[in-house]
């Protein structure tokens, strides 16, 4: 397209100009934010897209309520009900392009640029830069490996009100959390919803990964803790079954709710993908899960062992995560894993930098590795390789012992 | 869900409760803005998918490039070419959840809250919505039965900016005009672009109901006769196929697209209904553009025939389109259709007021008709029913001779 017209000067104001990012895969590609796709149920899909097409096919020419196709709102408030206690009715279910959907409009409908909200130290980068892009001043509480440290949020949220800067609410992931896989015990939970709810400080639940677990016990949702409707709880069929079917939802007070969805730009969600993800998962819901559970659950036990082999006695320390798509490996101090991103891409092993996700500014000896997109046999290769990269770097002394 | 927790003073600023409307269907449903439910290729739209997903379903998983799936993008860019004359390149082609976010994302990237923004003098209710609740001055330039008068809009301009209201952009429905059906002759094109050149005037072509054309020749669009850059062609494949599969796109200069998705809610557009759509259309678009044709001339000839039996001498008028989905009434003036709708309603006949359109609030005594959506019988019975409604109002009185 030729361009002699000027544009300049006719920008709105709170636009901002978009660099155009061109993904790139390195040999071991543990930077990508993927479920597997070994697991992608293509004929599943479709089947379930047949049986949703035959019974209201030709309702594709209406623009759907609001909220969304009804029958998967349907199924939706069911699995909230039998997965994690959420009692909603379908009307309730409000269904999303992707969970990134739900958290922007959730985000917008509830703070303004020069507020200030409250994350994990360091947080899913997609939510980061919405938040960034909005203007929002975005303050990391003190995690440990389980999570949000409750006494620490209540000193910050303590702090930031004597400066004037009461947050606007806490956005976290409690579940397999994105970027450092942890999950937050249930009682860890309980005292944060006490300590949120004296400062009156409402919480975006982000439980995207819930579906992703292979180990251990899944721990009670904010939102079904809650009786008080302090709490959005956002999740999504993208982790579940593929990003490309870009359906997520959230359920919030209708108050919210009718605020939030001003702030869509894209109209109700996909009632094509909406109909085959219904028509799938009302059948295979749970053999979907368990497939899911395996292929993810071998994924990262090769990840874990090879972080064992090759980097154990390092100084470095890694997460053994029980679900999700993601581990958090971290260096002693001083290793400038941010710095060497480039040249671990060219010496074939990809990942993101923690400070990637850090909007306190730290994290520059960790990373962000994803187990779920590469086979086992890649998965235990690809860290070798790494290992082998920072030991010809000069970075993978022993430990001193303590 | 039960709430207690008070968001008082936790809202955004730029927040506004949206209320919950349910649509609701008459009898003779004219008052929606549906395509042919009988020409949706059901089983089309699986076969396309089919041969989409076994080239790229394991794809599914990646979060694909910003502007869409790569061969829809391919498809849509030989299209515009074929089509409209307007030649780029797939990377400029940007995919969206359907004509909807193009515009959106586009106002919101070329207009603050207070700024002036043209209209056709009754527009597309979604997009005078969309100008509204950003908060725009929206203001109606003349139209008649060839669309944007180039005399009055060159004047409107004029009085705008010595007014100290210089409009941002003029938004236009060339091709098959919603509400009024109207299709914009070429020379009229190169006089208005002449006219928005002089006055560094940027155009939002929304040529959305181009390819539902069953009679006449198409006009040529406004971005293929600009050389310069200044007009931003929006479409869809909503209103081709199913607004149900949500994918519309735009294309402009790299500048404006770059600053438009931030406004963005939803992420990059589906990639599962882009398969779908890419699929089916590489092999039958000419097939299904014939089978959409004769079924929308069937049913617009119906319902023109019924307007001339019922409405014929009675002072009324109405448009004869040549493509779309709507039909313009024109009852004499004073005639209340606004008022009307619910009694009308009530009595079988479903329309959208004209007033509903009208950003200079007139309109009162017209009615938007859509004749896509019901059978050809259903239109004609629905016209008769129309015009026994009126009549029983004492509102179908001959007009007196001139």
């Amino acid at each position: 397209m030729t361009t002699t017209f000027s544009y300049e000067g006719k920008f709105s104001e709170r636009s901002r100009e978009t660099a155009v990012s061109h993904p790139r895969h390195a040999t071991y590609d543990f930077a990508v934010a993927y479920p597997p796709p070994d697991v992608v149920p293509l004929d599943g899909l479709i089947e379930g897209l047949k049986k949703g097409l035959e019974r209201e096919g030709h309702d594709l020419v209406y623009y759907t309520e609001r909220n969304g196709n009804a029958a998967l709102r349907e199924f939706t408030a069911q699995k909230l009900a039998d997965d994690r206690g959420i009692t909603v009715t379908p009307e309730e279910v409000f269904m999303t392009a992707g969970s990134g959907e739900a958290n922007y409009v959730l985000i917008h409908a509830l703070s303004d640029p020069g507020d200030t909200v409250i994350t994990e130290q360091f947080v899913y980068v997609g939510t980061l830069n919405q938040l960034k892009t909005h203007g929002i001043n975005v303050v990391g509480t003190p995690i440990d490996d389980q999570g949000i440290q409750p006494e620490a949020l209540d000193e910050l949220i303590k702090d930031l009100t004597e400066q004037g800067k009461k947050p606007k609410f806490l956005y976290t992931i409690p579940e397999h959390q994105n970027p450092t896989g942890s999950t937050m015990p249930t009682e860890r939970r309980v005292q944060i919803l006490e300590i949120c709810h004296r400062h009156e400080l409402p919480i975006i639940e982000d439980d995207c990964y819930v579906d992703l677990r292979f180990d251990g016990e899944m721990q009670e949702a904010f939102a079904s803790l809650d009786t008080t409707g302090m709490v959005m709880h956002v999740a999504s069929y993208s982790k579940l079954l593929a990003p490309g079917l870009r359906l997520g939802y959230f359920v919030a007070p209708e108050e919210v709710t009718n605020r939030a969805i001003g702030f869509r730009s894209s109209g109700t969600a996909n009632h094509f993908a909406s109909l085959a993800v219904e028509g799938y998962l009302t059948e295979h819901l749970q053999d979907h899960k368990d497939d899911l559970s395996d292929s993810l659950g071998a994924k990262a036990n090769a990840m874990v062992a090879s972080l064992g082999e090759n980097f154990g006695g390092t100084g470095a320390t890694w997460g053994t995560p029980q679900g999700g798509c993601y581990l958090w490996l971290t260096m002693p101090e001083g290793t400038p894993m941010d710095k060497l991103v480039d040249e671990a891409f060219d010496a074939g092993v990809g990942y993101l930098p923690g400070s990637a996700f850090a909007p306190n500014g730290d994290g520059q000896n960790c990373a962000r590795l994803c187990f779920a997109y590469e086979t086992p046999e890649k998965n235990r290769d690809g860290i070798t390789r790494l290992a082998e990269f920072l030991d010809g770097k000069g970075l993978m002394k022993a430990a001193p012992a303590d």
